[in-house]
Protein backbone atom coordinates (compact mmCIF):
# COMPACT_ATOMS: atom_id res chain seq x y z
CA UNK A 1 0.00 0.00 0.00
CA UNK A 2 1.23 3.41 -0.93
CA UNK A 3 1.05 6.72 1.55
CA UNK A 4 0.66 9.81 -0.36
CA UNK A 5 1.05 12.97 1.63
CA UNK A 6 1.54 15.34 -1.03
CA UNK A 7 -2.30 16.81 -3.23
CA UNK A 8 0.40 16.56 -6.50
CA UNK A 9 1.87 13.20 -5.76
CA UNK A 10 -2.20 11.87 -5.01
CA UNK A 11 -3.09 13.61 -8.25
CA UNK A 12 -0.48 12.49 -10.32
CA UNK A 13 -1.34 9.02 -9.22
CA UNK A 14 -4.95 9.03 -9.80
CA UNK A 15 -4.34 10.90 -13.37
CA UNK A 16 -2.05 7.43 -14.40
CA UNK A 17 -4.75 5.17 -13.15
CA UNK A 18 -7.41 7.25 -15.12
CA UNK A 19 -5.14 6.86 -17.98
CA UNK A 20 -4.71 3.08 -17.77
CA UNK A 21 -8.64 3.02 -17.86
CA UNK A 22 -8.77 1.43 -14.91
CA UNK A 23 -11.75 2.25 -11.87
CA UNK A 24 -11.10 4.22 -8.75
CA UNK A 25 -13.15 4.18 -5.93
CA UNK A 26 -12.40 6.33 -2.76
CA UNK A 27 -13.07 6.45 0.68
CA UNK A 28 -12.88 9.50 2.72
CA UNK A 29 -12.25 9.41 6.27
CA UNK A 30 -10.98 10.96 9.40
CA UNK A 31 -9.18 8.14 10.25
CA UNK A 32 -9.28 5.94 13.59
CA UNK A 33 -10.68 3.68 11.99
CA UNK A 34 -13.43 1.02 13.55
CA UNK A 35 -15.46 -1.93 11.34
CA UNK A 36 -17.51 1.09 9.75
CA UNK A 37 -14.96 2.17 7.73
CA UNK A 38 -13.23 -1.46 7.26
CA UNK A 39 -16.52 -2.25 5.56
CA UNK A 40 -17.04 0.86 3.53
CA UNK A 41 -13.19 0.03 2.02
CA UNK A 42 -14.26 -3.33 1.03
CA UNK A 43 -17.57 -2.08 -0.61
CA UNK A 44 -15.15 0.24 -2.67
CA UNK A 45 -12.81 -2.23 -3.30
CA UNK A 46 -15.69 -4.47 -4.89
CA UNK A 47 -16.78 -1.72 -7.07
CA UNK A 48 -13.26 -0.30 -8.50
CA UNK A 49 -10.05 -1.92 -9.80
CA UNK A 50 -7.76 0.96 -7.49
CA UNK A 51 -9.32 1.75 -3.90
CA UNK A 52 -8.10 5.03 -2.44
CA UNK A 53 -8.74 5.65 1.33
CA UNK A 54 -8.42 9.25 2.37
CA UNK A 55 -7.42 9.88 5.78
CA UNK A 56 -7.75 13.52 6.88
CA UNK A 57 -9.28 15.03 10.40
CA UNK A 58 -10.64 18.38 8.67
CA UNK A 59 -10.78 21.19 10.83
CA UNK A 60 -12.92 23.10 9.04
CA UNK A 61 -15.98 20.97 9.88
CA UNK A 62 -15.11 21.14 13.76
CA UNK A 63 -16.95 23.91 15.33
CA UNK A 64 -14.84 26.11 18.25
CA UNK A 65 -15.31 24.17 21.51
CA UNK A 66 -15.82 20.52 19.20
CA UNK A 67 -13.19 18.33 19.70
CA UNK A 68 -10.64 18.48 16.67
CA UNK A 69 -7.36 18.82 19.16
CA UNK A 70 -9.04 15.44 20.98
CA UNK A 71 -10.33 13.55 17.87
CA UNK A 72 -9.21 9.95 18.22
CA UNK A 73 -6.00 9.66 15.86
CA UNK A 74 -4.07 6.35 15.65
CA UNK A 75 -1.85 6.25 12.15
CA UNK A 76 0.15 3.19 12.48
CA UNK A 77 -2.77 1.49 13.39
CA UNK A 78 -4.82 2.73 10.27
CA UNK A 79 -2.45 1.86 7.92
CA UNK A 80 -2.23 -1.77 9.12
CA UNK A 81 -6.29 -1.88 9.03
CA UNK A 82 -5.87 -0.30 5.18
CA UNK A 83 -3.04 -2.65 4.44
CA UNK A 84 -5.28 -5.81 5.30
CA UNK A 85 -8.22 -4.12 3.42
CA UNK A 86 -5.93 -4.30 0.23
CA UNK A 87 -6.08 -0.47 -0.20
CA UNK A 88 -3.85 0.90 -3.31
CA UNK A 89 -3.35 4.22 -1.40
CA UNK A 90 -3.70 5.71 2.56
CA UNK A 91 -3.96 9.57 1.16
CA UNK A 92 -3.03 11.33 4.55
CA UNK A 93 -2.23 15.46 3.61
CA UNK A 94 -1.35 17.76 6.24
CA UNK A 95 -3.55 20.53 6.75
CA UNK A 96 -1.24 22.83 4.63
CA UNK A 97 -1.50 20.50 1.63
CA UNK A 98 -5.33 20.87 1.82
CA UNK A 99 -6.04 24.41 3.12
CA UNK A 100 -2.95 26.58 1.84
CA UNK A 101 -1.80 30.02 2.72
CA UNK A 102 -4.77 32.25 1.14
CA UNK A 103 -7.63 29.34 0.62
CA UNK A 104 -10.49 31.48 0.22
CA UNK A 105 -13.11 29.27 -1.37
CA UNK A 106 -16.35 27.16 -0.06
CA UNK A 107 -18.56 25.02 -1.34
CA UNK A 108 -21.94 25.31 0.92
CA UNK A 109 -25.39 23.24 0.74
CA UNK A 110 -28.44 24.78 1.96
CA UNK A 111 -31.98 23.65 2.92
CA UNK A 112 -31.01 20.12 4.04
CA UNK A 113 -28.02 21.72 6.15
CA UNK A 114 -30.80 23.68 8.39
CA UNK A 115 -32.30 20.67 10.37
CA UNK A 116 -30.62 18.26 12.38
CA UNK A 117 -26.76 18.12 13.12
CA UNK A 118 -26.97 21.31 10.68
CA UNK A 119 -28.82 23.52 12.95
CA UNK A 120 -26.53 22.23 15.89
CA UNK A 121 -23.54 22.83 14.41
CA UNK A 122 -23.71 25.91 11.75
CA UNK A 123 -20.91 25.52 9.24
CA UNK A 124 -20.04 21.60 10.01
CA UNK A 125 -21.77 20.88 6.22
CA UNK A 126 -19.94 23.45 4.49
CA UNK A 127 -16.96 22.52 6.17
CA UNK A 128 -17.34 18.97 4.73
CA UNK A 129 -18.85 19.30 1.11
CA UNK A 130 -15.55 21.69 0.53
CA UNK A 131 -13.31 19.15 1.74
CA UNK A 132 -14.74 15.83 -0.36
CA UNK A 133 -14.96 18.68 -3.06
CA UNK A 134 -11.59 18.86 -3.46
CA UNK A 135 -11.11 15.52 -2.49
CA UNK A 136 -13.46 14.61 -5.76
CA UNK A 137 -11.28 16.66 -7.93
CA UNK A 138 -7.90 15.59 -6.57
CA UNK A 139 -8.67 11.60 -6.74
CA UNK A 140 -11.10 12.69 -9.60
CA UNK A 141 -12.60 8.72 -8.30
CA UNK A 142 -15.49 6.89 -10.24
CA UNK A 143 -17.58 6.23 -7.11
CA UNK A 144 -17.10 7.42 -3.87
CA UNK A 145 -18.22 5.30 -0.25
CA UNK A 146 -20.03 7.07 2.70
CA UNK A 147 -21.66 5.29 5.83
CA UNK A 148 -25.49 6.00 6.37
CA UNK A 149 -24.98 6.31 9.89
CA UNK A 150 -24.06 9.77 8.95
CA UNK A 151 -26.92 9.98 6.78
CA UNK A 152 -27.68 14.06 6.67
CA UNK A 153 -23.97 14.14 5.51
CA UNK A 154 -24.68 11.69 2.49
CA UNK A 155 -27.68 13.68 1.55
CA UNK A 156 -25.68 16.66 1.40
CA UNK A 157 -22.89 14.83 -0.63
CA UNK A 158 -25.64 13.28 -2.76
CA UNK A 159 -26.74 16.91 -3.52
CA UNK A 160 -23.70 19.24 -3.91
CA UNK A 161 -22.85 16.27 -6.62
CA UNK A 162 -26.04 16.49 -8.53
CA UNK A 163 -26.02 20.08 -7.94
CA UNK A 164 -22.41 20.76 -9.71
CA UNK A 165 -22.20 18.09 -11.96
CA UNK A 166 -19.75 15.86 -10.64
CA UNK A 167 -19.03 12.44 -12.35
CA UNK A 168 -18.95 10.69 -9.21
CA UNK A 169 -21.08 7.91 -8.18
CA UNK A 170 -22.08 8.61 -4.59
CA UNK A 171 -22.51 4.96 -2.74
CA UNK A 172 -24.29 4.57 0.64
CA UNK A 173 -23.19 1.70 3.11
CA UNK A 174 -25.79 0.85 5.68
CA UNK A 175 -25.08 1.36 9.51
CA UNK A 176 -22.29 -1.07 10.93
CA UNK A 177 -23.49 -1.97 15.09
CA UNK A 178 -21.29 -3.64 17.65
CA UNK A 179 -23.19 -6.94 18.69
CA UNK A 180 -25.12 -4.79 21.48
CA UNK A 181 -26.31 -2.70 18.78
CA UNK A 182 -24.47 0.54 19.07
CA UNK A 183 -23.29 2.14 16.13
CA UNK A 184 -20.26 2.36 15.23
CA UNK A 185 -17.79 5.14 15.52
CA UNK A 186 -14.56 6.33 16.03
CA UNK A 187 -15.95 8.90 18.83
CA UNK A 188 -16.86 5.53 20.54
CA UNK A 189 -13.47 5.72 22.27
CA UNK A 190 -14.47 8.82 24.14
CA UNK A 191 -17.43 6.41 26.33
CA UNK A 192 -16.81 5.53 29.59
CA UNK A 193 -17.84 1.44 30.10
CA UNK A 194 -20.09 2.37 32.78
CA UNK A 195 -21.98 4.56 30.51
CA UNK A 196 -22.12 1.61 27.76
CA UNK A 197 -26.23 1.21 28.40
CA UNK A 198 -26.71 4.81 28.08
CA UNK A 199 -24.87 4.68 24.82
CA UNK A 200 -27.29 1.97 23.77
CA UNK A 201 -30.40 4.10 24.28
CA UNK A 202 -30.16 5.49 20.53
CA UNK A 203 -30.23 2.51 18.58
CA UNK A 204 -32.62 0.53 21.28
CA UNK A 205 -34.68 3.76 20.86
CA UNK A 206 -34.84 3.24 17.11
CA UNK A 207 -36.04 -0.49 17.35
CA UNK A 208 -38.58 0.78 19.76
CA UNK A 209 -39.99 2.90 17.71
CA UNK A 210 -40.36 0.52 14.80
CA UNK A 211 -42.45 -1.66 17.33
CA UNK A 212 -44.63 1.11 17.67
CA UNK A 213 -44.81 1.92 14.56
CA UNK A 214 -45.03 -1.54 13.43
CA UNK A 215 -48.50 -1.54 16.16
CA UNK A 216 -50.03 1.13 14.56
CA UNK A 217 -48.50 4.41 15.26
CA UNK A 218 -48.41 6.87 12.79
CA UNK A 219 -48.04 10.34 14.79
CA UNK A 220 -44.91 11.82 14.84
CA UNK A 221 -45.61 13.79 17.62
CA UNK A 222 -46.33 11.19 19.76
CA UNK A 223 -43.85 9.04 18.94
CA UNK A 224 -41.58 11.86 19.01
CA UNK A 225 -42.19 12.16 22.81
CA UNK A 226 -41.78 8.53 23.56
CA UNK A 227 -38.77 8.27 21.94
CA UNK A 228 -37.43 11.62 23.99
CA UNK A 229 -38.82 10.05 27.27
CA UNK A 230 -37.52 6.69 26.80
CA UNK A 231 -33.78 7.84 25.83
CA UNK A 232 -34.14 10.40 28.95
CA UNK A 233 -34.75 7.64 30.90
CA UNK A 234 -31.47 6.41 30.86
CA UNK A 235 -29.00 7.60 33.06
CA UNK A 236 -26.22 10.50 32.05
CA UNK A 237 -28.24 11.52 28.84
CA UNK A 238 -29.16 14.49 27.24
CA UNK A 239 -30.53 15.11 24.01
CA UNK A 240 -29.68 17.22 21.04
CA UNK A 241 -32.51 16.29 18.46
CA UNK A 242 -35.13 13.26 18.00
CA UNK A 243 -35.95 13.84 14.71
CA UNK A 244 -38.80 12.93 12.23
CA UNK A 245 -37.87 13.32 8.74
CA UNK A 246 -38.63 12.23 5.33
CA UNK A 247 -35.69 10.73 4.08
CA UNK A 248 -35.76 12.56 0.84
CA UNK A 249 -35.65 16.12 2.09
CA UNK A 250 -34.97 15.95 5.90
CA UNK A 251 -37.99 17.67 6.12
CA UNK A 252 -39.54 17.16 9.62
CA UNK A 253 -43.58 15.08 8.81
CA UNK A 254 -46.22 14.77 11.43
CA UNK A 255 -47.32 11.62 9.98
CA UNK A 256 -45.06 8.81 9.75
CA UNK A 257 -44.67 6.67 6.45
CA UNK A 258 -42.75 4.53 4.32
CA UNK A 259 -40.18 7.40 4.20
CA UNK A 260 -39.60 8.36 7.46
CA UNK A 261 -36.50 8.41 9.50
CA UNK A 262 -35.60 8.31 12.88
CA UNK A 263 -33.11 10.52 12.96
CA UNK A 264 -30.96 11.51 16.38
CA UNK A 265 -28.20 13.42 18.21
CA UNK A 266 -27.52 12.55 22.00
CA UNK A 267 -25.36 13.53 24.76
CA UNK A 268 -23.46 11.27 27.24
CA UNK A 269 -22.51 12.89 30.39
CA UNK A 270 -22.91 16.20 27.94
CA UNK A 271 -19.33 15.37 26.73
CA UNK A 272 -19.46 12.87 24.37
CA UNK A 273 -22.08 13.71 21.17
CA UNK A 274 -23.38 10.52 19.55
CA UNK A 275 -26.02 10.06 16.61
CA UNK A 276 -27.74 7.11 15.14
CA UNK A 277 -30.93 6.84 12.76
CA UNK A 278 -33.22 4.34 11.33
CA UNK A 279 -35.57 4.19 8.68
CA UNK A 280 -39.25 3.53 10.76
CA UNK A 281 -40.93 1.48 7.99
CA UNK A 282 -38.25 -1.82 6.69
CA UNK A 283 -38.60 -2.14 3.60
CA UNK B 1 -21.34 23.32 -35.39
CA UNK B 2 -23.04 21.22 -33.27
CA UNK B 3 -25.87 23.03 -31.13
CA UNK B 4 -26.25 21.33 -27.65
CA UNK B 5 -29.00 22.22 -24.85
CA UNK B 6 -29.01 19.44 -22.55
CA UNK B 7 -26.11 18.87 -19.90
CA UNK B 8 -26.51 15.36 -20.63
CA UNK B 9 -25.79 15.65 -23.98
CA UNK B 10 -23.09 18.03 -23.57
CA UNK B 11 -21.21 15.47 -21.08
CA UNK B 12 -21.56 12.30 -23.26
CA UNK B 13 -19.83 14.68 -25.88
CA UNK B 14 -17.04 15.96 -23.74
CA UNK B 15 -16.34 12.41 -22.49
CA UNK B 16 -16.22 11.15 -26.18
CA UNK B 17 -13.86 13.74 -27.17
CA UNK B 18 -11.20 13.16 -23.82
CA UNK B 19 -11.99 9.46 -24.72
CA UNK B 20 -9.89 10.10 -27.80
CA UNK B 21 -7.55 11.93 -25.65
CA UNK B 22 -8.31 15.13 -27.53
CA UNK B 23 -7.86 18.39 -25.65
CA UNK B 24 -10.82 20.34 -24.90
CA UNK B 25 -10.90 23.94 -24.60
CA UNK B 26 -14.21 26.00 -23.36
CA UNK B 27 -15.26 30.07 -23.64
CA UNK B 28 -17.67 30.59 -20.98
CA UNK B 29 -19.96 33.36 -22.35
CA UNK B 30 -22.90 34.89 -21.66
CA UNK B 31 -23.22 35.47 -25.62
CA UNK B 32 -23.98 38.41 -27.78
CA UNK B 33 -20.97 38.21 -29.07
CA UNK B 34 -18.39 40.97 -29.93
CA UNK B 35 -14.91 41.12 -31.05
CA UNK B 36 -13.56 40.23 -27.80
CA UNK B 37 -15.68 37.50 -27.41
CA UNK B 38 -13.95 36.19 -30.67
CA UNK B 39 -10.87 36.31 -29.63
CA UNK B 40 -11.30 33.94 -26.62
CA UNK B 41 -12.80 31.74 -28.99
CA UNK B 42 -9.58 32.04 -31.03
CA UNK B 43 -6.68 31.71 -28.06
CA UNK B 44 -8.77 28.82 -27.33
CA UNK B 45 -8.84 26.77 -30.59
CA UNK B 46 -5.20 27.54 -30.64
CA UNK B 47 -4.60 25.91 -27.32
CA UNK B 48 -6.72 22.60 -27.49
CA UNK B 49 -7.98 20.12 -30.16
CA UNK B 50 -12.03 20.75 -29.64
CA UNK B 51 -13.43 24.23 -28.91
CA UNK B 52 -16.33 24.44 -26.71
CA UNK B 53 -18.22 27.94 -26.21
CA UNK B 54 -21.11 28.38 -23.94
CA UNK B 55 -23.63 30.70 -23.61
CA UNK B 56 -25.40 31.38 -21.09
CA UNK B 57 -27.12 33.76 -19.37
CA UNK B 58 -26.58 33.30 -15.98
CA UNK B 59 -29.48 34.26 -13.63
CA UNK B 60 -27.56 33.80 -10.23
CA UNK B 61 -25.10 36.31 -11.13
CA UNK B 62 -27.74 39.32 -11.79
CA UNK B 63 -28.71 41.11 -8.79
CA UNK B 64 -32.33 42.56 -8.26
CA UNK B 65 -32.68 45.60 -9.81
CA UNK B 66 -29.69 44.57 -12.54
CA UNK B 67 -30.19 43.54 -16.42
CA UNK B 68 -31.10 39.58 -16.40
CA UNK B 69 -34.18 40.73 -18.42
CA UNK B 70 -32.91 43.37 -20.62
CA UNK B 71 -29.37 41.55 -21.57
CA UNK B 72 -28.84 41.96 -24.90
CA UNK B 73 -29.52 38.54 -26.38
CA UNK B 74 -29.12 36.95 -30.36
CA UNK B 75 -28.88 33.49 -30.58
CA UNK B 76 -29.02 33.42 -34.75
CA UNK B 77 -26.12 35.72 -34.87
CA UNK B 78 -24.11 34.65 -32.05
CA UNK B 79 -24.25 31.12 -33.45
CA UNK B 80 -23.45 32.57 -36.80
CA UNK B 81 -19.94 34.45 -35.53
CA UNK B 82 -19.12 31.32 -33.11
CA UNK B 83 -19.19 28.83 -36.38
CA UNK B 84 -17.50 31.59 -38.23
CA UNK B 85 -14.49 30.96 -35.79
CA UNK B 86 -15.01 27.39 -35.88
CA UNK B 87 -16.32 26.39 -32.88
CA UNK B 88 -17.07 22.74 -32.46
CA UNK B 89 -20.17 22.97 -29.70
CA UNK B 90 -22.15 25.96 -28.90
CA UNK B 91 -23.26 24.69 -25.04
CA UNK B 92 -26.56 26.80 -24.76
CA UNK B 93 -28.42 25.55 -22.06
CA UNK B 94 -31.95 26.76 -21.04
CA UNK B 95 -32.02 27.82 -17.06
CA UNK B 96 -33.53 24.76 -15.77
CA UNK B 97 -31.01 22.76 -17.26
CA UNK B 98 -28.12 24.34 -15.49
CA UNK B 99 -30.66 25.05 -11.55
CA UNK B 100 -33.16 22.15 -11.70
CA UNK B 101 -35.95 22.00 -8.56
CA UNK B 102 -34.24 21.47 -5.75
CA UNK B 103 -30.37 23.19 -6.48
CA UNK B 104 -29.14 24.06 -3.24
CA UNK B 105 -25.20 24.25 -4.00
CA UNK B 106 -23.22 27.69 -3.87
CA UNK B 107 -19.63 28.05 -4.31
CA UNK B 108 -18.23 30.89 -2.82
CA UNK B 109 -14.79 32.76 -3.10
CA UNK B 110 -14.27 35.39 0.10
CA UNK B 111 -11.91 38.39 0.54
CA UNK B 112 -11.42 38.42 -3.20
CA UNK B 113 -14.68 39.35 -3.71
CA UNK B 114 -15.19 42.46 -1.09
CA UNK B 115 -13.53 44.95 -3.32
CA UNK B 116 -14.84 46.87 -6.44
CA UNK B 117 -17.38 45.04 -8.11
CA UNK B 118 -17.85 42.80 -5.10
CA UNK B 119 -18.58 45.51 -2.99
CA UNK B 120 -21.45 46.85 -5.40
CA UNK B 121 -22.77 43.77 -6.72
CA UNK B 122 -23.86 41.36 -3.45
CA UNK B 123 -23.93 37.91 -4.67
CA UNK B 124 -22.46 38.34 -8.16
CA UNK B 125 -19.40 36.63 -7.67
CA UNK B 126 -20.85 33.58 -6.08
CA UNK B 127 -23.11 32.93 -9.31
CA UNK B 128 -19.92 33.41 -11.13
CA UNK B 129 -18.09 30.65 -9.35
CA UNK B 130 -21.15 28.53 -9.13
CA UNK B 131 -22.25 28.23 -13.00
CA UNK B 132 -18.30 28.34 -13.35
CA UNK B 133 -17.99 25.24 -11.68
CA UNK B 134 -20.83 23.55 -13.14
CA UNK B 135 -19.47 24.28 -16.66
CA UNK B 136 -16.31 22.75 -15.41
CA UNK B 137 -17.94 19.66 -14.21
CA UNK B 138 -19.92 19.47 -17.42
CA UNK B 139 -17.02 20.04 -19.96
CA UNK B 140 -13.84 19.19 -18.15
CA UNK B 141 -11.88 21.21 -20.30
CA UNK B 142 -8.21 20.99 -20.35
CA UNK B 143 -8.14 24.86 -20.60
CA UNK B 144 -10.35 27.81 -20.40
CA UNK B 145 -10.04 31.44 -21.41
CA UNK B 146 -11.92 34.52 -19.71
CA UNK B 147 -11.66 38.49 -20.75
CA UNK B 148 -9.10 40.72 -18.53
CA UNK B 149 -11.80 43.04 -19.16
CA UNK B 150 -13.32 41.31 -16.09
CA UNK B 151 -10.54 41.14 -13.99
CA UNK B 152 -12.03 40.66 -11.08
CA UNK B 153 -13.95 37.65 -11.99
CA UNK B 154 -10.98 36.02 -13.65
CA UNK B 155 -8.96 36.20 -10.08
CA UNK B 156 -11.87 34.93 -8.58
CA UNK B 157 -12.23 31.95 -11.00
CA UNK B 158 -8.38 31.59 -10.62
CA UNK B 159 -8.65 31.55 -6.63
CA UNK B 160 -11.25 28.86 -6.95
CA UNK B 161 -9.87 26.61 -9.01
CA UNK B 162 -6.29 26.62 -6.89
CA UNK B 163 -8.59 26.37 -3.88
CA UNK B 164 -10.96 23.53 -4.90
CA UNK B 165 -7.91 21.48 -6.95
CA UNK B 166 -9.75 21.98 -10.52
CA UNK B 167 -7.57 20.18 -13.12
CA UNK B 168 -8.27 23.44 -15.65
CA UNK B 169 -5.79 26.05 -17.20
CA UNK B 170 -6.97 29.40 -16.62
CA UNK B 171 -5.93 31.67 -19.76
CA UNK B 172 -6.62 35.33 -19.88
CA UNK B 173 -6.90 37.21 -22.73
CA UNK B 174 -6.33 41.01 -22.77
CA UNK B 175 -8.77 43.43 -23.16
CA UNK B 176 -10.11 44.25 -26.62
CA UNK B 177 -10.96 47.67 -27.44
CA UNK B 178 -13.02 49.59 -30.07
CA UNK B 179 -10.56 51.50 -32.61
CA UNK B 180 -11.32 54.76 -30.02
CA UNK B 181 -10.53 52.90 -27.29
CA UNK B 182 -13.97 52.02 -25.87
CA UNK B 183 -13.58 48.36 -23.99
CA UNK B 184 -15.74 45.63 -25.51
CA UNK B 185 -18.64 44.71 -23.97
CA UNK B 186 -22.33 43.69 -24.73
CA UNK B 187 -23.26 46.36 -22.68
CA UNK B 188 -22.12 48.97 -25.21
CA UNK B 189 -25.34 48.30 -26.62
CA UNK B 190 -27.25 49.97 -24.16
CA UNK B 191 -24.91 53.50 -24.77
CA UNK B 192 -26.73 55.93 -26.97
CA UNK B 193 -24.24 57.54 -29.62
CA UNK B 194 -24.10 60.99 -28.10
CA UNK B 195 -22.89 59.20 -24.88
CA UNK B 196 -19.97 57.90 -26.27
CA UNK B 197 -17.45 60.54 -25.07
CA UNK B 198 -18.77 59.87 -21.78
CA UNK B 199 -18.11 56.36 -22.48
CA UNK B 200 -14.81 56.98 -23.80
CA UNK B 201 -14.02 58.91 -19.87
CA UNK B 202 -12.98 55.44 -18.36
CA UNK B 203 -9.96 54.31 -20.97
CA UNK B 204 -9.29 58.05 -21.31
CA UNK B 205 -8.84 57.70 -17.66
CA UNK B 206 -6.67 54.61 -17.39
CA UNK B 207 -4.88 57.05 -20.20
CA UNK B 208 -3.79 59.46 -18.20
CA UNK B 209 -3.59 57.79 -15.06
CA UNK B 210 -0.65 56.29 -16.99
CA UNK B 211 0.79 59.66 -18.25
CA UNK B 212 0.69 60.69 -14.72
CA UNK B 213 2.46 57.44 -13.44
CA UNK B 214 5.57 57.84 -15.75
CA UNK B 215 5.61 61.76 -14.91
CA UNK B 216 6.74 60.65 -11.23
CA UNK B 217 3.52 60.17 -9.31
CA UNK B 218 3.26 57.55 -6.95
CA UNK B 219 0.30 58.97 -4.23
CA UNK B 220 -2.48 56.28 -4.83
CA UNK B 221 -4.67 58.64 -3.16
CA UNK B 222 -3.30 61.87 -5.28
CA UNK B 223 -4.38 59.59 -8.57
CA UNK B 224 -7.65 58.89 -7.66
CA UNK B 225 -9.14 62.16 -6.86
CA UNK B 226 -7.40 63.19 -10.15
CA UNK B 227 -9.14 60.35 -11.73
CA UNK B 228 -12.66 60.54 -10.41
CA UNK B 229 -12.22 64.55 -11.61
CA UNK B 230 -11.47 63.62 -14.79
CA UNK B 231 -14.33 61.37 -15.30
CA UNK B 232 -16.64 63.30 -13.94
CA UNK B 233 -15.68 66.38 -15.98
CA UNK B 234 -17.19 64.30 -18.92
CA UNK B 235 -21.19 64.57 -18.74
CA UNK B 236 -23.38 62.32 -17.51
CA UNK B 237 -21.39 60.24 -15.55
CA UNK B 238 -21.39 58.48 -12.05
CA UNK B 239 -18.82 56.88 -10.33
CA UNK B 240 -19.49 53.23 -8.50
CA UNK B 241 -15.36 53.38 -8.12
CA UNK B 242 -12.07 54.32 -9.36
CA UNK B 243 -9.52 51.98 -7.26
CA UNK B 244 -6.24 51.33 -7.04
CA UNK B 245 -5.42 47.93 -6.09
CA UNK B 246 -2.75 45.24 -5.92
CA UNK B 247 -3.13 43.02 -9.12
CA UNK B 248 -2.62 39.87 -7.54
CA UNK B 249 -4.86 39.93 -4.25
CA UNK B 250 -7.00 43.17 -5.07
CA UNK B 251 -6.23 45.23 -2.43
CA UNK B 252 -6.51 48.68 -1.95
CA UNK B 253 -2.94 50.23 -2.23
CA UNK B 254 -1.23 53.49 -1.45
CA UNK B 255 1.41 53.64 -2.95
CA UNK B 256 2.12 52.72 -6.87
CA UNK B 257 4.17 49.92 -8.07
CA UNK B 258 4.28 47.95 -10.92
CA UNK B 259 1.62 45.63 -9.39
CA UNK B 260 -0.56 48.36 -9.41
CA UNK B 261 -4.18 48.09 -10.98
CA UNK B 262 -6.24 51.13 -11.80
CA UNK B 263 -10.32 49.75 -11.92
CA UNK B 264 -13.41 51.71 -12.70
CA UNK B 265 -16.54 51.30 -12.99
CA UNK B 266 -18.79 54.23 -14.58
CA UNK B 267 -22.14 54.72 -14.93
CA UNK B 268 -23.29 56.48 -17.53
CA UNK B 269 -26.81 58.13 -17.32
CA UNK B 270 -27.00 56.21 -14.20
CA UNK B 271 -28.29 53.23 -16.41
CA UNK B 272 -25.39 51.89 -18.36
CA UNK B 273 -22.47 50.69 -16.09
CA UNK B 274 -18.91 49.99 -17.76
CA UNK B 275 -15.98 48.75 -16.25
CA UNK B 276 -12.70 48.77 -17.11
CA UNK B 277 -8.91 48.28 -15.93
CA UNK B 278 -5.19 48.54 -16.48
CA UNK B 279 -2.35 48.21 -15.34
CA UNK B 280 -0.46 51.45 -14.17
CA UNK B 281 3.21 50.22 -15.07
CA UNK B 282 3.44 48.64 -18.28
CA UNK B 283 5.95 45.78 -17.85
Amino acid sequence: MKIIRSVDEMTRWARECRGRREKLALVPTMGYFHEGHLSLMRLGGERADRLVVSLFVNPTQFGPGEDLDTYPRDFDRDRQLAEGEGVDVLFAPTPEEIYPDGFQTRVAVSGLTDHLCGADRPGHFAGVTTVVCKLFNIVRPHCAVFGEKDFQQLAVIRRMVRDLNMDVEIIGHPIVRESDGLAMSSRNAYLASEDRESALSLSRAIARARQLVAGGLTDAGLLQEEITTFILSHPVTTIDYVTLVDCRTLEPVSRIDDHTLLALAVRIRDRVRLIDNGMLVES
